[in-house]
């Protein structure tokens, strides 16, 4: 009976047209042209390497797609016990007419043929949109991305802007700003007006959300222009920084954004807790981890200080779960947002998605977001989240609490679609 | 077959006669008045100033409670899912006949005039505590609380003792502290013996335990008289204090706290982890929040120093349920208490009750407090207890490991009352 | 349906013969001779303790199996609803005939005798090893054991090093050292050449793993010889050295033991997060807990200097886990490890299990180890995990994934008995 009614409120979540607002999507490349672009995601790359298959195979200079598809396809078994494993499954399934339970050296060749036949249909990128009930798809663009070529209300752009916070004393990301807004950068208040100008452009263009991920011991706090010059100088003269003036210039950048936000009323997704290069010899994407020991009071300057800015945030580690619960339920201006790559699991988001929609108000939560690279990702990653979600609002809503079931799928539908909207102010 | 044992084991839990060892009531005025003394309860007015009410309009002075309710009520909607509103309702359907599924703007009003015509009855307080079947209900009082006026048989005195601990710098507490004990502070051993008079008041009086609550990096130490000396001295003159000194003397009240609780056969709780004012703009008791980097063997000296006086502890982060596990399994001195703030939703108490019962010895742990403010919110806080109570005690006891009904009744009875007789010492 | 599902694999994985990869048996003494072996457990005696039975009357020297068994009897009550007193009910029932829902001082007698009995058959460790289809067992050996007088490829002995890193300040460890090597310590290469000879004698008797326990805050890195030459020849002098002295000198150890475990190509058990002696009055085995505060990240540098080295992780805190589960993702040599001591409850295990096999190649997760000291606890032991893992198996991949039944416990045979072949290279 309890199974019938997860069901039932899964077949209405799955009716839903979805907004997915975080993706890694190329606009001009959106679907998948071999099936190397859908295996070629780090997930499968990073478990295959992490099962034993070297690196040197798997990103090999000139390697053919399929020859590179073959090699991974040796590891699967080794993998498929994995929730990613049944993402590609489910892709094959749904969208290359696979019907074997795995993935082996022996079949993987035709479901290769199968996928380049299907994807080299011009109308490829629709169907995949249409069979998966995406409407628009949220971007993660360079900060000089010139966001043409592409229907910005199908794609919306996004400014993700970690190369400015942490990777400014780079020649290359300096050049990159100038390139991007024609004026260079000598002071901080010229920093600050190149920023600015980067935000008219995206902003012009139809962006939704400024974003960043984070290292778990970042402290966001206010710098003031005289504290950062010195640094700013430092670094426009080429000089080495030692790791307190990168800090301190980090701040000040990432201050200046949430200014911006604030301005131009965007809201500024924070992905916290990512160390990057942690695995330095794993393969593409495959080298980053994590330090559990942060906390969200590391935010507590910055969520005082915009009261007006909307902060949707991702927390890499799930014992991070309990505290970004809690603070949305105290500040008004920090909103849940998905579950975030290492924790991005069923196991991890049951007991995430349970305690969020037990603690915080219905309208500050964004449920998921696919992170994608291609598009055939959106159906089985919200596949799997909209399973979780219809058993949690079975069990916890309608049989616990005796909700309407009625009642429980409007709730599924703000959290999975309604919240987007408004939060990123969709029309 | 699994939901019928449930249902069976919970009828036996609901009989049972509670003692709450925790609350804020006050026993002058333990029951509302209005429904606004229930809807004035932080969670709601936290929830709703979250989900975008200013605290301009919850706290506007002067403001009538109708008024107030109303308003609140324009929010409900958003914070429908919460826990916190199925308290609520459960308050209004089995307090104040309230049939529907939801308070909202069109039905409020006769919920609010059915509760004030039902709280004044003159025996509401009365009718509430046979409701929900409470024989006694413990206190948070002030160290300076003189104690008359009430039944202290039903409502038992606890001497909460923060403002002694961290505010001790304020002249306003040390002149509450010679006020309360006739004799003023001028060094360690007669601030020694005004804490020393508070528990030789507060026991003569029927306290049955002292409490405090503490941030996520205190670390109780023993500070010798000499140390804490000159620091007393520069906090007596007036002086600003550095954090180093403050917290030298907060180690010095604490520890002296904890030798008081050995004399008098008192036990300590211990609420720990809470980071006070963390969102300054909130409402009214919705500022604080907390950094889970904290641990268990921060209390390492303490629990060693004092075999002989018992620690409730409870834990605001979920993640430190596993170490109070673990230490009340290792110390006998250690009693896991309750499911404390932000633990304190199904999703959470749900893995932390398993654990607890899994390796905790039966005796050492408190099952639940209310920690409510107003009388009628044990009913729906103790029933979402005893609802998680009675599904693992179904599942992990009677269906897993084979044991009786019975029997597993008994043990929720332990948890439940039983253990709050034995640690509190109530006859 | 669902029940019947997992009782069919539950049926499947019982029929497995086991490795069991780490346990602390005594191989000249494996099996017990009182049911004071098995109630010594320091589980039950801590537990017991923990629960008010004096320290003193537990380890009372000179105190009679039998009588120590009855003190402990008297406190079984109040520790009836841990998991670690089901184990000792399940050895009872299997094993001696108990046929009773608990062990009390009324029936306790009988089943001393009746196991006295049992336990005086000759061939009692046979039986116990083919009842809980046991076919080989890891010992923790102290790196001076002579390793002879047992049957090695039935007790597989495993090089324990906690000694040697965190001890060898002790002169008793260098006089021990010496004796076992023939060789003395003079500087860091005779160091070396000592632990070097360790390695040549462990592995030509049959070791299979080398392993080491380490408290939270253990951060190994490479240290050079000219760096630890002068901690070292202090130590060699008998002088105190401080901490950080200390620090260096443990590295330095560490880093050498996974340099011989590179050259003799055994993997390298790391069991992290305990902090030793932290309640110093405790019973024996019964003073040690942890500090959450620990990350993987400490091990950033180990990882990636030895990719050779094959490193099955287990951790203390739970909190633990999904660091271990991401680490073991990308990593290739990190290999998850059991469910150790504080985390080795059904609450935990469960989640654990859950996300492992979610996310870490099926080939790189050991399932279980007993951790045992007396051979009667595989049986329990093993039965607790076998029942979980079953649970996961026919909720998680038969029900939600549509595996076949087959497929699943193919699965778990890999989990509980096949990796630790492969991974250890049991021939």
């Amino acid at each position: 009976m309890s199974d019938q009614l997860t069901q039932r409120i899964l077949g209405e979540l799955e009716s839903l047209v979805l907004i997915d607002p975080h993706t890694h999507i190329n606009p001009h490349s959106a679907a998948s042209t071999t099936l190397a672009d859908i295996m070629g995601y780090h997930y499968y790359t990073e478990l295959a390497h992490s099962a034993g298959l070297p690196r040197e195979q798997i990103e090999e200079p000139g390697l053919d797609p399929k020859e590179k598809v073959g090699r991974i396809v040796t590891k699967l078994g080794a993998l498929e016990n994995t929730v990613q494993v049944s993402w590609l499954l489910e892709i094959c399934r749904e969208f290359f007419d696979f019907d074997g339970v795995a993935l082996t050296e022996d079949n993987w060749e035709a479901v290769y043929d199968r996928a380049a036949e299907k994807m080299a249909q011009p109308d490829w990128e629709q169907q995949v949109l249409k069979k998966s009930n995406l409407e628009k798809v949220f971007l993660t663009n360079d900060f000089d991305d010139p966001l043409t070529g592409f229907d910005t209300s199908l794609y919306i752009p996004c400014l993700r802007t970690d190369d400015l916070v942490f990777h400014f004393t780079k020649a290359e990301t300096r050049e990159r700003l100038q390139k991007a807004t024609g004026a260079s950068v000598s002071d901080a208040a010229s920093f600050r007006s190149a920023i600015g100008s980067l935000f008219e452009h995206f902003t012009k263009n139809g962006a939704r959300a400024c974003a960043i991920s984070l290292p778990p011991d970042f402290s966001p706090r206010k710098i003031e222009n005289s504290a950062v010059e010195p640094v700013l100088q430092s670094v426009l003269r080429g000089d080495e920084v030692n790791t307190v003036d990168a800090d301190t210039l980090s701040c000040f950048a990432f201050w200046t954004l949430a200014e911006f936000c604030a301005e131009y009323s965007l809201p500024f997704d924070l992905m916290i807790g990512v160390n990057r290069r942690v695995y330095e010899a794993g393969v593409f994407q495959g080298q980053d981890l994590f330090d559990k020991r942060t906390s969200l009071i590391l935010y507590r300057e910055l969520f005082n200080a915009f009261p007006q800015v909307t902060f949707p945030i991702s927390v890499l580690a799930q014992t991070s779960n309990q505290e970004l619960v809690s603070y949305a339920w105290i500040f008004p201006n920090v909103i849940t947002n998905g579950h975030w790559w290492y924790s991005n699991i069923p196991a991890f988001i049951e007991q995430d998605c349970r305690s969020r929609l037990q603690a915080v108000p219905k309208t500050k939560q964004v449920g998921y977001y696919s992170d994608m690279y291609k598009l055939e990702f959106a159906l089985p990653k919200f596949g799997m989240y909209r399973r979780i979600l219809a058993k949690v609002l079975a069990q916890d809503f309608v049989i616990d609490l005796g909700w309407s079931e009625e009642r429980a799928v409007e709730l599924g539908r703000l959290n999975l679609r309604g919240n987007v909207e408004d939060i990123f102010k969709i029309d």
